[in-house]
């Protein structure tokens, strides 16, 4: 593709390009200025999707639920977004893809945008890329985005603060998971998805999670979390959790909860731009004046430490007064 | 324990004072400023620790062999701290902390000091603090430092960028270990542990590890990883992999390459602090003047976009110029 300007490409996703959203999710994670400038343009054409996570271990079959999912939302006609959050692969840039083959085939369909996202080596690079990858996928007019996460790293708490729906999928032959749940991991879930539910031991798994559950005090506009039982290599139990999804979007909508939601994500993604934005400029900084090496050989020969490197340069660096 | 001034709760750590030291980590993440200071004062008796990483699924084993190398540190007369990072527990600050029961008991024992870091729900919490427990530990004394990590999330790829040795336990019973290393996560290890080796499938697992590592060109004065079988609940192994952490340590310091991990340490360090304290002004700023929620609304809204938004501040915070 040869270089489009920060308009042309904004045009091109906001028609639904994907090469164009490809291209700028690329941009971003290389931290080009340009495509920063083409995310203002396709901010104000994003923010009305349903936005749904899937989280759990890997081998609870989260692939095979997001791709009968994905079959349904096209079903019912709409355009769909699926991103993969990957962080244990930030050596290989992409160690477990083996298992979501399933899920690729779909790329041959125009109105599936799929990306994976591994994680940069740089912190918060991963959760602020994986955000601005939901809005690149609202703007080209996805309706439904599925975010697939393996749920327990810290960046994947952050990245889940954007969805609206959060599905917890829990394989009965996993007892640490159980444990979790009861240990507080639970509070996170609208729906729990109770997969490979033809394997021994699901029953139990079921009835412990209701146990948990129904321990739980309840106001009476409050959710209460579903639990369904899925054999999703069998497509069985689908029916059930897209009914879930629904119901669940549908309270989130019938309120001002929703508004809640998305207030929590602008605060969320304004918190992610702010830090990259300082940690770019300050570090950008010391590099240009050659002073970050000196710094470093003193801190490694005990002349200074960090703390005061650090306070001294932001002495220069920040005006002592912000101005009203 | 009552108040006490940056000087003598810096005076206790050094006197290796175990509740002062704990006090200290705390108030660290409680983002205490008088415990900013004091670790400034702690910063010129560290960095001459020896500091091992053990990273590895949950399953594997880590804990019982951490168990056995505190054990062995002690025998020869060494102080111990032991650090373990625990990013799966974000929602209940410690979900899997039972089989870490083990480790706990050593707690009786005045040379040793264990902390475990749970997320505090802040980007770049857990990383800045981890890194800061491991200066307090070596400041009270503690030789040898364990670093204990799950070893798939991004904020674990980053802590483990202090440590000297580090250790990748692989248990013969998870395929997708084996698959992980195949794909690359191999690169990280100084020496493979090869746990519960007394499982089927163990003799596959060190042979196809072993393939994977004899395929890496290796300069002549190049670290060839160590493969190790352990059965770490009956003890077996133990002496070989503790050899092998002299060895590696050996290697490192016979040359400048300890100086090198030094300067990475270093580097690594400064750039947590600057951002720390960077989100801390201009976050601090944003709430004093009551402009956050206001901005948040109007992106709700779409009155305006989160880049904007900073890009305003950001003006209105940094000179346009630092000064030489």
């Amino acid at each position: 593709m040869k270089k489009l300007s920060s308009n042309e490409l904004a045009q091109r996703v906001l028609r639904c390009d994907r090469y164009a959203g490809a291209r700028l999710i690329s941009l971003l994670e290389d931290g080009n200025e340009d495509a920063r400038h083409t995310l203002k343009l396709l901010y104000p054409h994003t923010g009305k999707s349903m936005i749904v996570g899937i989280t759990g271990s890997t081998g609870t079959g989260k692939s095979t639920l997001i791709d009968h999912l994905i079959h349904r939302f096209r079903k019912s006609g709409k355009k769909v977004g699926v991103v993969l959050v990957d962080p244990s692969s930030p050596f290989s840039g992409g160690a477990f893809l083996g298992d979501r083959l399933r899920i690729q085939r779909h790329t041959c369909d125009d109105g599936v945008f799929i990306r994976s996202m591994a994680s940069r080596g740089h912190l918060g690079g991963l959760v602020r890329t994986t955000a601005e990858t939901i809005r690149i996928m609202e703007a080209m007019g996805a309706e439904a985005i599925l975010l697939e996460t393996v749920g327990t790293g810290q960046d994947e708490v952050e990245v889940i603060q954007a969805v609206q729906t959060c599905i917890l999928v829990i394989s009965p032959n996993m007892g640490d998971e159980i444990q979790a749940l009861k240990a507080g991991l639970m509070e996170i879930g609208h729906i729990y998805v109770i997969n490979k539910s033809d394997l021994e031991g699901s029953t139990q798994a079921l009835r412990e999670i209701e146990a948990v559950l129904s321990m739980k005090d309840h106001t009476d506009d409050a959710w209460k979390p579903k639990v369904v039982s899925t054999v999703a290599s069998e497509g069985k139990g689908i029916e059930e959790l897209v009914s879930a999804i629904n119901e669940h979007h549908a309270y989130m909508n019938q309120s001002e909860r929703i508004e809640g939601i998305r207030f929590q994500r602008a605060e969320y993604e304004l918190g992610l731009v702010f830090k990259n934005e300082l940690e770019r400029l300050v570090l950008q900084e010391l590099k240009r004046k050659g002073k970050k090496k000196k710094f470093i050989r003193e801190i490694c020969d005990g002349q200074t430490d960090p703390y005061t490197v650090v306070d001294e340069v932001l002495k220069n660096f920040l005006k002592k007064e912000t101005p009203e």
